[in-house]
């Protein structure tokens, strides 16, 4: 039997569908049909919403699960009506919030990422800018402004990680790969020397190496698997010699990378 | 009166920010001062996180606000025993949900991220690579892969809202500057006309686009308010020749570009 959830928003969506999600891991062995349904922000749009609420509750012959984030009290009102077990954000937490902070909520559609208005979007745009022109060892000149700087073997999760760092958490991200000659040597790239306080490095299994360098170049002297062992023990033989340390990012995901790092390294969170 | 907000994760800490931090835009006109205590996973971290919670409390002389996702119980118990307005999202929605769904949880940490073990992660980086390499009209061939392909003037949000799609939602996203001898011409570049049905524009407002521009080249020809609004125009008047639609990206944020054209382009939207 399959449970329709829908996560429903007056904005993006974006939140409710990640909380939502992380919720929906705890039944792992139920199979879940998802639907995102954002910008509900006019009647007609409520009206809709209902409608496909109570059509998936027919459908499948067992009612939906609804989160929402809505913050209009008639919409709320509509969706509490229809067929399904609705978990409504708002109604759950501003209250308890409201009576805490002994003040009325705003009840004004959230926004909770930052806009061209604000500080921050700058901030995010020339963070995204500095980390897209120091990708992958393109551009080894300003590293100075460099919040964090990322080392590691070719295709060791760098560059998500990179890209991540600065549209999450507006860092400037510069990411250089350990190529073959400095793993020969034995040496960081001369032009990193001077700021290996800042540098983190990421290492990953060998055969996880293996496997994403045969996606691209299958058969190649690059992916076969002994030269991936030799080059990740020679890459943390570097990042130990400097004192850089480094995280295994084989089981991480992109948001478990640089959140970690983020944490590590104590800098500042920003969150957009 | 300053009052202290905690996100407190076993994980990121990602979701359970973006959640209160849209919930805490409700309460504008109070100070918050907010810390995000990520991978709170030892009987350590959570003893740490309660002094922290305390010391806030005897700190600010007013109890803080606590937004939590840990899902082991112990934990969980002690950040209650906290001189904190404790809003637990495990047991407030895992409750109701085993109700609805018959079946306990696993309280196992949740997987909200895609990682190295399945298929989304390979499909996320994969779209990333493409997106990288498909930045600001560098490359025009393989436009027959792409999801999407953004056009828009110079500096109008196309490369944050294309790598937004591509980490976000997995999408393959293209992006291509009409330059001004596109505009003089009012045609498409040639490249792009076979696939003007998944072709989205990005218009913006004049005076915003100088502003944009003239932080990165003052009192630039390129910068100029009279040439921005030409170029915007006559931008607008090629996407409507094509029949491209577009949207104006001057006050939304990164996600608001992102989400807006995903949702009116249809096309299916994962989230990892």
């Amino acid at each position: 039997m399959k449970r329709t959830v829908f996560f429903v928003s007056d904005r993006t969506g974006i939140t409710v569908a990640l909380l939502g999600q992380s919720l929906m891991t705890q039944f792992e062995g139920l199979a879940f049909q998802r639907h995102t349904l954002p910008f509900v922000d006019s009647p007609e749009k409520a009206a809709a919403t209902v409608l496909a609420i109570n059509a998936a509750a027919r459908a499948d012959q067992v009612r939906p699960i609804v989160f929402s984030t809505l913050v209009n009290e008639d919409f709320r009102h509509q969706l509490r009506q229809t067929n399904a077990l609705v978990l409504d954000f708002f109604e759950i937490f501003i209250a308890p919030l409201e009576a805490e902070l002994g003040v009325p909520s705003s009840h004004a559609i959230g926004k909770s990422h930052g806009t061209s208005d604000d500080g921050q979007y700058s901030r995010r745009i020339a963070a995204l800018n500095y980390t897209l022109s120091h990708d992958d060892g393109s551009n080894l000149e300003g590293l100075d402004l460099a919040d964090l700087i990322l080392v590691g073997v070719s295709r060791s999760g760098k560059t998500p990680a990179s890209l991540y760092l600065a549209m999450q958490f507006g860092l400037k991200v510069a990411n250089c790969p350990l190529i073959p000659e400095d793993l020969e040597r034995q040496t960081l790239p001369d032009a990193l020397v001077p700021w290996r306080r800042k540098i983190w490095g990421l290492s990953i299994r060998p055969e996880r190496l293996h496997q994403i360098r045969t996606e691209r170049h299958p058969d190649s002297r690059y992916a076969a698997l002994a030269g991936c062992r030799h080059e990740i023990q020679a890459a943390e033989a570097v990042m130990r010699t400097y004192g850089i340390p480094f995280l295994d990012s084989t089981n991480l995901s992109i948001e478990e990378i640089a959140t970690t790092i983020l944490h590590k390294a104590g800098l500042e969170r920003h969150t957009y």
